[in-house]
């Protein structure tokens, strides 16, 4: 079997990619480890940056997210049950929406099967072979045959813990890690969101964050220990906890029903450069992980994926600058990514070694927020995204 | 002996708030422990905001300052020796003050003696008695003799180590604390500034400031650990840290003279609330501290002292509301400036506890302020100063 470009991982990076690939008329074939049910199911951020919902006209991947997807021109802020709403469509003129990372998935292999883009599902034991060479191959082993995929280029869309990341050698790869001492508990629960818009809140015992799917679908999350087990949590504790952080204000709003998704995910900064080395390129959680807090992961990874798609597009037309520059261009956004996904969290939680002074400067930071146009601005352009170009 | 206000501390927040007290045609009487000497030698801040050269322009205390101080339109940020310029002007219409703290006591000193404001120097074992009641006194010796000053109201402006603060029971005070593992090491040389604005400069090997006192005068800073003796920095060592972390840009304008002054001074952030205590009110450094990046600590005592004249002055015409809204007003600025203060504070020096992934935030925030007007803006309204009303 052979293709231009091998796309290990059929999560939004991968698939994405894959339909900017199409769309230049350049060939791939994607592998993905998993299941088809299990890929369609998994449930992960649900905030779409313009440039991400622009990503997806382009590739003609929009019907349902226009149908059903929420855009949304603001967000509140609550410091101890106390909101101020961030305007982003004022401050900035674009806004984000509101769409669940497992909705863009469905759509993008639903459109890839229909689009006959090569994509094999339960892909096994997936390896990457002469990496650094003009001939890379990716080996694997499919519906119990082992078969070989040779290509001009790997892209390891693959996530976190891939094989792609894992087969660049270790003293090539310069790596940043943050972890944070705090994990969110999150609950997905079939009732109306407490409010149109986002809530953020920084309160005395913890951050918390109302969210949605839909108009019926809420998705809320409280900041919790590392050392919290889901199970300690049942419906009602995670309700008044949750009701308690948001304030005297927003908790009359909350309708409580049986959670159908309740799970802790850890909070993680990480960064490895470059993320190109030969002919793989890394794009998306394969190459840098962001803290949820602003959403910024599937962003991300959809901008990645655009500079990575230009890249090779233009090398298919005899121009190599785009997959030279990749690595530097996309890194420069990350980076910026990461910090404000780095502050942000900084902000809004509470941390083991936040003393007095640190609660205030918490505080302060909010209430200057609150009252000056040019931090909400500050705020609001890295939230709906910065610019691509 | 009996005043309306007696000020504890002939420091700029003690001298100016007689001047204002005195427009205001409010008696006071200024008891400082030190000789004049002393306090018209020690070196201090350099930057004075717009609303603090407004307040000095206000008293009349302001000629000498328009005559030699010199008025910035920005500065620089500096990234491992990669400059950009904050245009403070273009970005918020202000612009702030190269003037000496040194100069500025100075000046109020001449004229509140010009102006027959009672001022003692020298007032030892000073001690503050009935402080809640409607009668307070000042006790101290003066010229050998036992001395007692009536009054209606104390302005303790008699900084960190003063007695002030020390009177209030600590059962009354709530104190917020930040000491940080560093220090700055100032170097005040008769040569040419290297700039005719400042730079401030984030480093790899830790933070740098190249300042000035006037167009012949320079003042420079390198930040080193706290556990650093004056005694180990000759001036060639000094001049060669600078040069390093200044950057090749910017190291061969650098004039190189001998030290007239050298200090390590130590970066702390606190802030004691409330501000008034009875008829007891704190201001300036007695109430708070802020580490000098961002020259915040003199103008956040200018400010500090105009609300409480205004209280005072008020008082006096029937009109309990300014002073009863003292604390809280006074506080609402402070807190901003110690929130812009220790942010500019972290994101310029070298921590102990910086790992690589710190150091990249550090870079990465540096970065987007280069491209970003909103950040910019930000930036530049917390250094020339938040409105005082």
């Amino acid at each position: 079997m052979r293709t231009q470009v091998a796309i290990i991982g059929a999560g939004p990076a991968g698939l994405l990619l894959a339909h900017l690939l199409y769309k230049a008329g350049v060939e791939c074939v994607i592998l993905e480890r998993r299941d088809r049910a299990y890929v369609e199911s998994r449930i992960r951020a649900g905030i779409l940056e313009q440039v991400t919902v622009d990503l997806l006209r382009q590739v003609g991947v929009h019907e349902r997210m226009d149908r059903e997807g929420l855009p949304h021109d603001g967000f509140a802020l609550s410091t101890d049950g106390d909101n101020t709403r961030i305007d982003m469509k004022a401050l900035t003129g674009k806004s984000v929406m509101v769409y669940g990372q497992t909705e863009v998935t469905r759509d993008l292999i639903d459109a890839a099967i229909h689009r006959d883009i090569p994509l094999l599902f339960e892909a096994q034991d997936v390896a990457l072979h002469d990496i650094t060479s003009a001939r890379p191959r990716v080996t694997f082993r499919h519906d119990g045959v082992d078969r070989v995929l040779e290509c001009d280029f790997i892209a390891g869309c693959d996530g976190f813990h891939g094989v792609a990341r894992a087969s660049i050698p270790a003293d090539v790869l310069r790596t940043f890690e943050r972890v944070y001492p705090f994990g969110w508990l999150g609950v997905l629960a079939d009732v109306p969101p407490c409010d149109h818009e986002l809530i953020y809140a920084s309160h005395e015992r913890g951050f918390a964050l109302a969210s949605m799917r839909s108009n019926t679908r809420s998705r809320y999350y409280v900041q919790v220990a590392n050392t919290e087990k889901v199970e300690d949590w049942s419906d009602e504790r995670f309700w008044d906890e949750l009701c308690l952080r948001l304030g005297n204000e927003v908790a009359p709003r909350v309708t409580r029903g049986p959670s159908i998704e309740k799970s802790i995910a850890p909070l993680r900064s990480f960064v490895a450069e470059p993320m190109r080395h030969g002919n793989l390129f890394l794009a998306g959680d394969a190459a840098h992980i962001v803290p949820p807090t602003g959403a910024k992961g599937l962003n991300l990874a959809a901008t990645d994926v655009a500079y990575l798609a230009d890249g090779l597009a233009d090398h298919y037309r005899g121009n190599q600058a785009g997959i030279d520059a990749y690595s530097a261009r996309a890194l420069a956004r990350v980076w910026k990514a990461e910090r404000f996904s780095w502050w942000f969290t900084s902000l809004m939680h509470r941390f083991p070694e936040t003393d007095a002074f640190g609660r205030r400067m918490q505080i302060a930071e909010l209430n200057y927020l609150r009252g000056s146009h040019a931090a909400q601005q500050s705020l609001a352009e890295n939230y709906v995204g910065l610019p691509l170009h």
